[in-house]
């Protein structure tokens, strides 16, 4: 997928809302244990019910392996579901990978060839030849931990150097001289919106993923008053506050209502934003 | 496994050295290509020959994802047919994981519970939520990224803060008050020998997976004259230069011979520091 295809597509949803596919047997509805691949029905139904009101899926694939080999076979006819059913969403492969250069891109083929996600996620902290096999891949996005959600981003993404540039900085600058840079985005927490201002200025074009509204406490207004850029910018994650409203049988419906209600407030703010 | 375990079974077989199962069906002898499961019958043969020598084995979770499903199967073959028939052997899932809590949670499980591996790689660049739900697994190790050997490594790694520590010491220095921080292990690349000093004086205690030996380079007396400690605490891998030593029908045997002479140097180490 383009750029220019994610931009359009949130213009015509009215909604920058990516939806965290993380899926745990001991959470979803009951009735649907009983099916011969649980995790993929309960995805297919979220899917299903929210595809209107949101613009990209994100399954973490720690909820998939580890149901090991049947965790895997839940997460490809997930995305082969939603790349048949639903071409236009953004699919998001929340792995987190990064290894040297020749096993980066090993992962990069298991995740955009085999299984044809459009991006996948992955850490910084083995630097530049760790990420830039991921973005050799044509009209794939790579998309950098910068500044994390979790009390631990704590402990060194915001460590300064000499010249008092903290380490989430660092690494979204330094990202900028690797090939093919304008595929990046970048995770940034949205329990930080102080920190909105400062990353725009140094990446005022590239898309973030923000987790961290809903269940981490994250404030979706906060997050757009400095997030947003002319192209939106911004993809906005909600997992379990979506796919957890209920465990009965009318998940997928209160999983509709949810988004929506998050599509809304992310409509009125783009209506506030000239978009 | 524990510490006196793995130390014991370094002393009795006078080697430290770990071999990385990086499998490549490009690489591999074209006769294996006919059998059912060519990676996992190739890695069945490396074990076998040279599991006298090794103490342990490290398969890199990229190339078993690329090959999706089957991949996977291969993976789990190899552990399985490793635990059973080599339970002496340590055990790394070079995975490089990390992710906030609940979700690191779920990696660790896959590892350390499903495939019963000995132990796993992470990335630290998360902090302590995203390393300490690893070290929550008793009798199982977490080795974590500190300075690595590939060249993007030096991008962030070495950045120092206005106290002159650099951020890989800070992450070592760190991951010390984390809970359980005595299941903790930390990769240093062979290609930085230099380094080990100031590591040792940080953790002299803890076990460093040393990387980067052969294909990459790396210097064994190097690494050893500063990174060898009461406990021997490295385990030195070499995978390319072992596993492909010859693509033809005698791999296996040509992998023993490199093996074989990676253990003779060690075992002359390991007199020469009266271990």
């Amino acid at each position: 997928m383009t750029k220019e295809q994610l931009v359009s597509q949130i213009k015509s949803k009215k909604s920058f809302l990516c939806i965290g596919l993380d899926v745990d047997l001991d959470k979803i509805p009951p009735h649907l244990l009983a099916t011969e691949d649980p995790i993929f029905e309960f995805n297919k139904a979220i899917i299903d019910a929210t595809h209107e009101l949101a613009v990209a899926y994100k399954p973490n694939t720690a909820f998939y392996e580890a149901y090991g080999i049947k965790g895997w076979k839940s997460l490809e006819k997930t995305i082969d579901y939603l790349n048949k059913n639903y071409p236009e969403v953004f699919s998001i492969a929340d792995a987190k990978r990064g290894d040297i250069g020749n096993t980066s891109t090993r992962y990069a083929q298991a995740f955009f060839q085999d299984m044809s996600f459009d991006s996948v996620t992955v850490a910084p902290y083995m630097g530049s030849d760790s990420v830039e096999p991921f973005l050799a891949f044509k009209d794939k996005f790579t998309i950098m931990l910068a500044l994390t959600s979790n009390k631990g981003g704590l402990d060194f993404q915001l460590l300064e150097d000499q010249q008092e540039t903290t380490l989430y900085e660092k690494v979204i600058e330094t990202s900028l001289s690797w090939n093919n840079s304008e595929q990046l985005m970048y995770v940034v927490g949205a329990t930080r919106p102080e920190f909105f201002r400062k990353i725009r200025k140094i990446v005022p074009d590239h898309f973030l993923l923000v987790p961290g509204v809903g269940a981490q406490g994250g404030d979706l207004q906060g997050v757009c008053k400095f997030g947003i850029n002319k192209d939106i910018g911004l993809l906005v994650n909600s997992s379990r506050g979506i796919i957890y409203a209920s465990a009965a049988a009318d998940f997928a419906e209160k999983a509709r209502e949810k988004a929506l209600e998050l599509q809304k407030e992310m409509a009125e703010i783009l209506i506030e934003n000239g978009i």
